[in-house]
């Protein structure tokens, strides 16, 4: 009996975060990518969405290696939460075992077997499978794509890319060794979808750097720039800017700063002590004189942007000649209204802010648009295609590019989280199906937080809450005098304060004249009786909790 | 002594929605709409924003009117709060009334002084005020732009408003009667900004036409067609469709139905009985002869739309061929979240799905671009210019439009809300600042939520609540036996019984070392250690909430 290629969507084919994926081959597995995905906004409370590693724990024998392809929280940020459970070596590129270090970091974490290669030249053996990486260009440095040599086919795996000739790096895709390394044929290729909507090519990153030059020689004040920190590449061209109108680059926000830190030590940053300066330094120097490159690219509220805008940071503030940069595409939930929020309140201040929505190329794309995808999979010619890292709609596109390319049908696999494939002889079928659900992070705990809490949560965030106390005699055997009735969230108490004391002597009244003789139809009885009286008297519906108190 | 001309902004200059404009000379005040606004994300469980009548309440004998521009709720739909409280007119063209009078039969409000006036003829006196209508393109009918002759000059009100050359209803902008209007000097217009960030002119409804033909045509399904229900003409262009590829059409959704009857009854919509069908005969047609316009374009949970995409319709159900048009640009807070969960579900079920994202025409915005709002400025030629209807970042490029055109910047009037204007002789001048704040409705209650309440939701949302029964001994003054702890929202309690029984224990074991006599002391002390407690144990913040029992 022979041993099928097993591919596994544990996540991230329909979510466009939370990437995670498995190659199975007998009693050996390879997890690419463990990212988490962003809560949506109806998950009250909750702070990150992580895989399902049900499947992993069933077979955790089998599983070798985990290889991560590059340096963002929706390919990484799940570590932690496997290399809990899971002793396993985590393989990346430079840059990508420098941030992933950094988060075990904070998550205390100490000890854990990370191992760098480099893209251009190593190859890694794990068990039956032979991975060599090779660069892509995405918006982080040293992004990879992934050939995987099986002993059913050749795969490669192609998350986050673009195709960018004229890096900030200098190190383009490499589009030569992927050639080679497809030239003797490819099973399958799973590769990124997100582009597929959008029609050309997308732009180098190149092409925003006139504009940034732009802006910051004209301005007068302080400017305030800001990106995602993982942004290496944007972080250069802004201290490049910065240097040419003879000002000086000050970090700002926990997160640039470390990765900065993380990318400047391997030689993936370039800057010389006199291009930079440290907080004190730049509150000492002329307000023209200084670039702060500072976090908060998404408006996030609590970020350091976000303190300097509301006027709420310690030390820095903005006023009227000053400009504010936003170098980022607000495309996680919430962003683009946490940014509108942000550029109106910096608006107010006279400040002039250069964001999204104005017709200048202040970002591009990390992800291919549709004719960078019709370039990969023309030089990879792979057999089956396999979309991910999108949402449904961008699987169809994807899959619809492929056909128009003379993919059959067949040859395109969809999978959503919880299905896979599985090759054998060239030829691919429909796998088995696991189990998977949204595991859910609140705080430090992992998985408590289900439906149950988040509907309360929803019911609490909605109306509020009213808490009953009722005092049971239980020699009399009956509710002694009005409940007491506590709200939060439900009406403002100073106003209608009235309505809870009504409501108190009314379902005293009630009580009494049902002679209830039993604690918990008390209860039962009481909150059926608040339930409707409070959504008659305010059109609202609290949650209403009953408490007993026995004498 | 001189009396001057005021220009009020109760709301509505800076948040796209909620209009509600005064104009005042001496005794004598008239409203410019009356509309709501939406809450945003953080306002949990609001449903509406309403302008702050405080002005209106100090000055309520000068009212003598409103005047609604056209029938979208961010015009008309605090109407009905206002007439609760103040006993005045309300004057708008036919279909604006029909919409009002639609709305306060919602709020079981009867015998309201509503007058209609014909913009093609009517002239308003309303005291020393002459007020003109003329009609402006909109994506609703019957919307109106005002000329208000006052004392101290003529003043433009133009609130959301485009070009159309060919409208569907075959009523266009009245430019001709404008300038004539116009041509003997105008020392103020207040105008739409909404669109002053988009460049060059904004497209006729026409303009869509001929996807929404060829859609309806090529499918051989069921035609799902949603559009906001106030835009009738997007309706109607999908009746003449559906009459042309031989289908009925089906009015799905209680706004729509209402307002296409408003609009049929009005004749601004016309179909004859063999074009439509009711739900009992349409679902006896062949699924490619029937077209039903359906709420829900916005995606919102609960409308007609959504309940057919999740599959909780009663009567209606979406399968494989067929088709699915979102016709609404899905502006509004959260809409575009909501529409892109309702289109992934779609895609799943293999619905042919139209909407915002695809390279189609699905629609056309009713707000002018920039070129249009030069062409107005250019035809009106007023002294000074106030921006309304937009954010602050579209008042900043309508005043940018305004100066580019030769204004200067004292002639461009910015004003948020809570701001006036006053204007005499000729001149304009800062007005006084009166206080407004933002009031809320939930449910019934207008106002009671304030930000208390909205805080402890917040709360409630992220982290839920804990409550603690504490028993307290009178005689003995001290706490007896382990406090119960209940919680909502916290942590699941079937998974984490253990946290509760072992915070019980802790906190009895906490109070009764700290030998607390006062009951009152036992609260605040419970409460400070569970909040410590809970955070070490969960990384949660629960609400933490002390009920004491006096024994």
């Amino acid at each position: 009996m022979s041993t099928p290629l097993k591919f596994l969507a544990l996540s991230g084919t329909t979510s466009v975060t939370e990437n995670c994926y498995i190659y199975e081959y007998g009693d050996e597995m390879v997890m690419i990518d463990c990212g988490v995905g962003f809560p949506e906004a109806d998950m009250y409370g909750v702070d990150l969405v992580i895989p399902d590693f049900t499947y992993v724990r069933k077979n955790a024998h089998k599983l070798k290696a985990v290889v991560v392809t590059h340096g963002h929280e929706d390919h990484l940020g799940a570590i932690p939460f496997l290399l809990k459970e899971f002793k396993v070596p985590v393989y990346g590129a430079p840059l990508t075992i420098g941030f992933i270090n950094d988060k075990l970091m904070d998550y205390k974490m100490k000890g854990q077997d990370l191992r760098v290669f480099n893209p251009d030249h190593d190859v890694l053996t794990i068990g039956s499978f032979t991975i060599t990486p090779f660069r892509v260009s995405h918006s982080v440095p040293d992004a990879c794509g992934l050939c995987i040599d099986t002993k059913e086919g050749k795969m490669f795996h192609v998350p986050d890319y673009k195709f960018d000739w004229t890096p900030v790096d200098g190190k383009p895709f490499d589009l030569a060794k992927v050639a080679m390394l497809a030239s003797s044929g490819v099973l399958a290729m799973a590769s990124d979808a997100l582009g597929s909507t959008s029609p050309g090519h997308t732009q180098s990153e190149k092409a925003i750097e006139a504009i940034i030059n732009k802006i910051v020689a004209d301005s007068k004040g302080l400017i305030y720039f800001s990106t995602i920190s993982s942004n290496i590449s944007r972080m250069q061209q802004a201290i490049t800017a910065a240097t040419a109108s003879g000002r000086k680059v000050c970090f700002v926000g926990r997160s640039i700063i470390r990765k900065t830190e993380i990318a400047k030590k391997l030689g993936l940053m370039k800057f010389s002590s006199n291009q930079v300066a440290n907080m004190n330094e730049a509150l000492k120097l002329p307000k023209d004189k200084v670039v702060y490159i500072i976090g908060g690219a998404y408006g996030q509220p609590g970020s350091a942007l976000y303190r300097v805008a509301m006027g709420e940071h310690d030390q820095l503030s903005v006023s009227s000649a000053d400009t504010v940069v936003f170098s980022a595409d607000p495309a996680p939930p919430g962003a683009k209204q946490n940014v509108d929020f942000l550029v109106d309140r910096l608006l107010e201040a006279d400040v002039d802010v250069h964001y999204y929505d104005m017709q200048e190329d202040l970002h591009v794309s990390g992800h291919g648009c549709q004719e960078d995808i019709k370039f990969l999979m023309g030089v990879v010619r792979p057999k089956y295609v396999i979309p991910i890292g999108g949402t449904i709609r961008h699987m169809r596109a994807y899959s619809a590019i492929a056909i128009d390319m003379g993919k059959k049908p067949n040859e395109v696999l969809e999978l959503v989280a919880g299905e896979s494939v599985e090759f054998e002889k060239g030829q691919s079928k429909k796998g088995e199906k696991f189990p998977v659900k949204e595991v859910l992070v609140d705080g430090l705990d992992v998985g408590d937080v289900g439906q149950v809490v988040l509907r309360d949560r929803q019911i609490l965030a909605t109306d509020g809450i009213a808490i009953i106390v009722i005092t049971f005699d239980t020699a009399i055997k009956q509710v002694v005098g009005d409940p007491e009735i506590i709200s939060r969230g439900f009406v403002f108490e100073k106003k209608r304060k009235n309505l809870l004391e009504d409501s108190s002597r009314a379902l005293g009244k009630y009580l009494s004249k049902k002679r209830i003789i039993n604690p918990a139809v008390a209860k039962r009885e009481s909150v059926d009786f608040l339930e409707k009286h409070f959504y008659e008297q305010t059109g609202r519906r609290p949650m209403v909790l009953p408490v007993v108190v026995e004498e």
